[in-house]
């Protein structure tokens, strides 16, 4: 495995809430999504779920509070809180988690994507 | 644990190669460093290490080949891996690994620095 360029992968693909794997350390797997809209209520509950913007804004809904992200800016979602993300503009972000969670986490649906793609 | 912004984390510190904790996901860690000059040779025997700049440029030598690093760039250092990271010009980075990871590896010496640091 040769050095990753964040935005050079960025530009591989254009497609929404479909998480590509571009690096991996030990079991945990570095994703890029590119994100618009609003995704479904879901939680993952095995495992916290890390989100750093790269570019854009995003927001991420809990039950009872709302965040917003901007680039450079990251948040931890704790494993077993429901959170619905969404971006009113295209964003941008990289993800890090354990190997072999998927996006929609229980909540399976038109949303759930391969959750074994690399780019 | 609200949203984090990486460069305002930065801008609390000045010292040179000393990891500061900034979050945890599971039982792993991120952490940002600010590097210049040259690091030991170390390996860390049971880990991957993955190395993303955020700002500055980097070298990472091996005992067969020099990577070089620039900011939205990353790699990641396989575990038992021999490598000496240097940079010329402050660099500021990102590093992923699990949680107790010391940064000199088996090479102990000056340059080891506090492991449990949060900022």
């Amino acid at each position: 495995m040769g050095k990753i360029n964040i935005k050079q992968k960025l530009s591989l693909f254009s497609e929404h809430w479909s998480p590509k794997i571009i690096s991996e350390i030990n079991d945990y797997q570095i994703k890029l999504v590119k994100i618009k809209d609003t995704f479904v209520w879901h939680s993952h509950e095995d495992t916290d779920e890390l989100f750093l913007v790269i570019e854009g804004k995003m927001k991420i809904e809990f039950k009872d509070s709302t965040i917003e992200l901007s680039e450079g800016e990251m948040y931890v979602v704790p494993k077993g809180i429901e959170h619905k993300p969404s971006a009113e503009h295209e964003c941008k972000i990289l993800i890090v988690e354990p190997r072999d969670v998927v996006n929609t986490g229980a909540a399976e649906g038109e949303l759930t994507a391969d959750n074994d793609v690399w780019i």
